[in-house]
């Protein structure tokens, strides 16, 4: 019996990465993606550029899509979702839905990478006045306004004259159930706040955090240059409080270092939101039966010498849908989720035969 | 022509999981291991257990080695060295010294997993007194007393009533030349302290840190559960000598939170010592002809979204040799490797054909 294809649920850079892999390998892959087009958050958010590499974003999401849009081993369903799944690891019956057109394929192993979804800043327990205030913006605002090439105020469509992010905005928070730390915020904040400086050269730039996980090489590539070469501020501290004062923005908290507490005038305030599993992610473990972990990511059964294997035979994870994950996080286990989804599809084959 | 095998080069947990995933896809591969067994760094330093999973570190080497060494797709060489290499992708030759054995291989594609050594705190340029003092050590001593299931201060043979530990030593350094961060010693520094903790519960236990970077799931697996259940306390502060006074160790520095210099006598303190590139490393790389990055590290040259491709065609790189890389890093990015050094094999071999 020749080996069933597998499929690999989600078009952002794990999932890409997933089916050129496993095409590459001479394996058949079917890519299912909810959306009209590939690219996963990066495309979706309008990012601009790539942390820590500063490579456009769109560019590198086309790249990884043409890599594998006419392999002869891909087949891409775009507005297609999985309604449900049956049998097991080498012969799952899974149910997708393209519009009105409902087809049910035989897949022998599912890799899902359906990733995360950007902290919500205004739910009730955040006093950031995201909602309410023009000039707060998040993370993934800024970068959209970063494509365009400028960086404006909104309430006054002038270059701002301050900004500052403000870090661990759903991270970290017990309030709110979401103790993990979202491991790439301080990356991206402080790569946005080079791309600021350069936009935006007589703005002065402050990042509020509490640790600057700036790990590995990100030191020196973007936490190094940006203090040293973009002169930005790093303050250890925690905001509170946003209110509007004389039209501007006024951040409350507390500089820990000096000890005191802060009222520090701002025309932008960027809010430095965590990751939360994505829609996708919870739907694809119920309808796979994959047990997920108490943040709602899904839970991998391996420890940290596999952290691809989920509870399911036959079903493996990759990317931002097991927790918090930066691109060489989603690169790197989207290669191991799709090695252990060959190897199932092997096994079934070589035991058939 | 069938596909020439392909050569990974160190046994421990990155290069296993390479010659795993590498013979679970039906290649073959070739191990090439320095010492006289497997388990790279984790065996040979004596690790008690993984962070962050607290799981037996001998156990899990073990059981990484048993995964391949009976496959008969696998052909282990320990007590062996690389000692040259000609040719390129597809067709190398390689020779490899076992004893007084040498060999030329034909080989396919390389994956350098190679690893990293611990920093030398004995360099000139730090103030901790490490070969001086008997009761200052480094994470890796702790960890092989850890093992014993005992900690006991070595000039006096009973347990600390208080230890420290001093974060970043050898790493966030520009004077020694290593800027970068070491990713991973914040997480085995605070897995280390429970572990103190539990053996030892009159000591107190102090963290020195700059930034605690307990990226991800770290910051509710390990730093959360240490400072509440196990009530280890964090002070950021820098340390900058260690002198010996009165039969005690003395720590002086600043704590920057209370934004004044500090002087704490500790029983022990432990190094928390970062990432070099081993020396094997560094050899690898000279002899295969593959850039290093400033850091003497393997310089990788895909950006965030390929890892694993060096200088050199059908050369990868995976886990520490490329850089500070925790456990997990080491496991995906050994997949990634082995992902596209079977594509190498795979093409060349269908080009002759």
């Amino acid at each position: 019996m020749p080996e069933q294809p597998i499929m690999v649920i989600g078009g952002g850079p794990s999932g890409m990465e997933a089916v050129r892999g496993i095409a590459d390998l001479g394996y058949k892959v079917v890519l299912i993606e909810k959306r009209d087009r590939l690219g996963g958050t990066p495309e979706l958010a309008n990012y601009a550029a790539l942390t820590p590499d500063f490579r456009d974003a769109g560019e590198a999401m086309a790249e990884m899509a043409n890599a594998i849009q006419d392999n002869p081993n891909v087949d891409i369903r775009t507005d297609s979702v999985v309604t449900n799944a049956e049998g097991g690891a080498g012969q799952f019956q899974v149910t997708v839905q393209s519009g009105d057109k409902t087809e049910q394929l035989d897949i022998g192993a599912v890799v899902i990478a359906t990733g995360f979804t950007h902290f919500d800043p205004g739910r009730e327990t955040q006093q950031y006045g995201y909602y309410e205030y023009d000039d707060v913006l998040t993370l993934v605002d800024l970068e959209k306004m970063l494509k365009t090439g400028e960086v404006l105020t909104p309430s006054t469509g002038e270059p701002p004259k301050s900004l500052c992010f403000i870090q661990c905005v759903g991270s970290r928070d017990r309030q709110i159930g979401n103790e993990y730390c979202s491991k790439v915020c301080c990356g991206v904040a402080a790569k946005e706040s080079i791309e600021v400086r350069k936009l935006v050269p007589d703005c002065k730039v402050f990042i509020f955090y509490i640790d600057m996980r700036m790990y590995g090489y990100w030191e020196n590539e973007i936490y190094w240059p940006s203090q040293e070469k973009y002169k930005v501020n790093y303050i250890k501290g925690i905001a509170t409080q946003i209110t509007r004062k004389g039209g501007r923005l006024l951040v409350r908290g507390e500089d820990t270092t000096m000890g005191r507490p802060m009222e520090v005038p701002m025309d932008m305030v960027i809010l430095s939101v965590g990751m939360e599993p994505s829609a996708g992610t919870q739907e694809m473990a119920g309808t796979f039966g994959v047990a997920l972990n108490k943040f709602k990511f899904i839970d991998t059964v391996g420890g940290c010498l596999n952290t691809v294997t989920t509870s399911v035979d036959g079903v493996f994870a990759c990317g931002a849908a097991t927790g918090p994950a930066d691109l060489e996080d989603s690169i790197s286990s989207a290669s191991a989720a799709a090695m252990k989804a060959i190897t199932t599809v092997r096994k079934a084959s070589l035991a058939a035969n």
